[in-house]
């Protein structure tokens, strides 16, 4: 039971259900409910894949992950950023609107699902901590500006293509005669009529003595009103014979489940997009997570949180779909409209499945422009350069790391980015932990403290070199340490005695006891005592089983003042 | 002139060169010349070569290593797991024995050359620290069982081949009817000489009144009497019209300077293969580099040795050659001869060159299965399981490392190896830092110190959590701190306070930063007050400059003790 427990956070919550729960539940359902229908066919319109695929991708997601997520008001579903990944990574796969480009689609979600369970059951979770909070803040700025551009097209009726910001831009420039004129006054007025709405619609409604809450989640129902405005507008009109282009048939009903069929050749060619899409999907989800969690002093696992999504993905790939994860626009909403457990998303999943099984004829005049209209306000709101400023400010190397992620994603699209997004914080993190800080110390007068010679006046015992090394000893930085010391020893023949401090090591890894050996010995060679003080206990444990301690020249000291005090010829004797 | 002096090495020394130091050095330059003839020859031929070419990287890389390489002692060229690895890049790209293959490994140095320059001239030669010992360590073992199974062909006078020991020993097998029995009485006859030498070859020629570094020395020689010996055998019977495979016409001369030609898409494919061989040759040239240049306290400069190695391989590709490093056996010998600096390695180019000149027409009959012979003495000392059991009583994390790259070496071939082991060491690595240790301390009774709750008997206060974190904060691992403390706030409902014990904190990086302001927002949503304690210089000030202090809900103490004392209810005074 505890197993099942701790694998199926429904358990948790579901026993102690009750009527007044659910009442909270069901409102923030209807609502939500509302908020999703156009934002999934307008994400599945931006990930290239017809417009019910963005319904399937949310239905049965919605239920899974409602019994294997720790998240207790997380939405999950079709999100802008995934949405555009997938675009881009089955770009060159397949034509979209193809056979072969909605198969390749559920590959991917499918590979996302096992990619991320893998790592959930296998408690690796913590990797996904390698894509540092300055580098995804870029990501997610670039990746919205390039869905904005890629929406363009839809509000100015013509054709353009391009994965990248100047290939987006001169598509669109050189396709500029083929305006339709129609379609830009639906998509435009969409767009000025979401834009007030977002800016302005709270406090218009709270002009008519709303309160400020059911305000704010009345304006979420605003791109409803556009689809049926501008549905009424282009089925009355025939617009659609004026070149608007419109959503036209899609299926009704419910999707068909089924068990994917896989080739090999499409596995290799999307599992590392599927890794991609899956990390940052996981980053932007948990990190929605854990602030509303965090609120309701709520508890959220990241490991079950990774079981939960890739359980969602695997769902959304049996039922047709696309990759999927927690949406930040769509979780705050449900958390806002009052959901107090995931039956909420249950609600929605079965208002999500009606609306499939009923509404889909309504949609056939929905102009394409209205859902564009969608994502760019919805996306225009995740673009922001102040973190360019804030990394500025506190950290050059973090800065950097933003600036890199940004320009790459513009100019060579979102794989790019998050690769070298990724890659650039590792590296910068390691680059910074192969140079730790090594101080050499003196005594300062009256105490047994030691600190560093060049900031404080200190005695030193020039036949004594002491070292205090500010960092764990690891691979990395075992060749560093090395150098350092013979540094000194080359430029001072004086030197008898070194003395390494070893108070902030709290790991010796095997790469890192071969250098001291080494060092040890070329110490030998040289005439030169090599002494350790201050270890851990763990430590020296470690460092005495494999009998390094009886090969070192010198002496193991408790205390650094002890080791000098043993070595130097002018004792210091306090009383 | 001082930075003439600290990217040219060669001026440090040139000036103080006198005759004693001329004598060593030609001493040296004579033995490690006869030495090198046949292992040249040996290496093209392992990197499916024609023989030439391992002379050709012979001649210039040593004269340009000489100029800017750091090591005094270090003799570069041909060695045999670059060169196994050249083989095995090329294997995809060229058939053996083409032009094409010959490009490939000209613009495979070349590119090599290049990296190492790069990495060199921007002082990144830390990066290579990625490798840790007991990675590099497995990855040679089983590169020198591949190797050494890749030369039993020739030993057995069949056709066999594969990048990965499977392949290699079924394809020996399914060949071993096409056995030619004068070319196995020549590769055993080397083999079992060449073994006796190496193994009695020293306290043989002692007993002769030599002393025992000439003996060492004369017994590097062994080489040159085999080939000589089968060269004559070979030639005076006719074996090659018997079926022994000998080496044949080898153009006499020098080698023809020439830029090489690239083409885009060869670059493209060899850019990672080069990336590889450079960082594997580089870190096994350094370790030979920094133990002779220890050995008499001189200095070795880690981005100066890349960029005389870049300069070297750079000088390879130009005269025709293939992949070229810092040897261990030809660079002990050259130590152990008595060369003193790098004018030695020019005396050796100068015999090569000769060599290369006037012996051509003698190496014609040279059977090849005698230059297989030598690969498998040379590399047959590079195997050594002792690695894995070292690790295995230190640290079972290295040890894991250690043997999954020595299963996927010898299963999948050298890249694959060479690629995982870097991959693993990374991985535990940054698996070790996103878990820090973080400790729930208390005050350990009539001191001022703080223990650990755990470990030993203190006093605590219910409404305070005081937390020590262990490590320098990053985005790897601020989501664990995080994740740390709202675990502690959901298990215990009367915590008031927060306290982080920063002592062991060198740094917080950016992303770490914008936790620790989640942290201390959320605290306050749940009325919990977040303090620093023990906040290092350089830490605080960043902090402060960023208004993270201001918006701290608690204050910053300079000791644990103080931040305990001044929020708890029951005050420890000590007189």
């Amino acid at each position: 039971m505890h197993l099942a427990l701790s694998y199926i956070p429904i358990l948790t919550w579901a026993k102690d259900y009750n009527r007044h729960i659910l009442a909270s539940d069901l409102i923030a359902a209807v609502i939500v409910t509302i908020m999703l229908i156009p934002q999934s066919l307008a994400y599945a319109l931006l990930a290239g894949l017809p417009p019910e695929v963005g319904l399937y991708a949310t239905i049965l997601p919605l239920i899974v992950y409602a019994v294997f997520g720790s998240s207790r008001t997380l939405s999950v579903g079709p999100v802008a950023i995934a949405s555009l990944m997938t675009a881009a990574s089955l770009s060159d796969i397949a034509q979209q609107g193809s056979h072969d480009y909605l198969a390749a689609a559920i590959t991917l979600a499918m590979l996302s699902g096992i990619f991320l369970l893998m790592l959930g059951v296998l408690k690796l979770g913590l990797l996904t901590n390698f894509l540092s909070h300055p580098v995804v803040s870029g990501f997610i700025t670039a990746s919205a500006i390039l869905i904005a551009f890629s929406q363009f097209k839809y509000i100015l009726g013509v054709n353009a293509e391009g994965g990248d910001a100047i290939t987006l831009i001169t598509s669109l420039l050189s396709s500029l005669q083929q305006i339709n004129i129609p379609t830009i006054i639906i998509g435009l007025g969409v767009l000025l009529f979401l834009f007030s709405v977002k800016n302005s619609g709270t406090s218009f409604l709270m002009m008519f003595g709303l309160s400020k809450r059911t305000s704010q989640l009345t304006t979420k129902a605003a791109p409803v009103i556009g689809v049926l405005a501008t549905i009424l507008i282009v089925s009355y009109m025939s617009l659609h014979e004026q070149g608007v282009a419109i959503v036209g048939q899609i299926p009704s009903g419910l999707p068909r489940l089924a068990i994917p069929q896989f080739s090999i050749a499409l596995i290799e060619q999307l599992a590392m997009p599927a890794i991609f899409i899956s990390i940052i999907g996981y980053v932007e989800s948990i990190s929605v997570g854990k602030t509303l969690a965090a609120k309701r002093r709520e508890k959220t696992d990241a490991n079950q949180e990774l079981i939960g999504l890739g359980a969602a993905n695997i769902a959304s790939a049996i039922s047709g779909g696309f990759p999927v994860t927690g949406g930040f626009s769509r979780s705050v909403v449900n958390f806002d409209a009052g959901a107090v457990t995931q039956a909420a998303s249950i609600y929605t999943a079965i208002g999500i499945a009606i609306a499939s099984m009923l509404l889909t004829p309504v949609l056939f005049y929905l102009p394409k422009a209205t859902l564009a209209a969608t994502i760019i306000i919805a996306v225009v709101s995740l673009i922001d350069f102040s973190i360019v400023k804030k990394t500025w400010s506190y950290s050059k190397s973090d800065c950097f790391a933003v600036i890199i992620t940004i320009v790459v994603t513009l100019l060579f699209g979102v794989e790019a980015g998050v690769i070298c997004g990724v890659l650039v914080s590792i590296f910068l993190h390691l680059y910074r932990t192969t140079t730790p800080h090594i101080a050499e110390v003196g005594l300062i007068e009256g105490t047994q403290f030691f600190k560093n010679v060049r900031r404080f006046h200190v005695i030193t015992d020039p036949h004594i070199l002491s070292l205090r090394i500010d960092e764990s000893l690891f691979f990395g930085n075992a060749s560093y340490m090395e150098d350092k010391i013979y540094h000194y020893l080359f430029n001072d023949d004086q030197i008898g005695h070194v003395i390494i401090i070893c108070s902030a090591v709290n790991e010796i890894d095997f790469s890192a006891l071969e250098t001291l050996k080494n060092i040890n010995e070329r110490l030998i060679e040289q005439g030169v005592i090599l002494h350790l003080s201050e270890v851990k206990g763990p430590v020296l444990d470690a460092l005495t089983n494999v009998d390094f301690i009886e090969s070192l020249s010198g002496n193991v000291y408790v205390s650094q003042f002890e080791a000098f005090n043993d070595n130097t010829n002018s004792k210091i004797e306090y009383k």
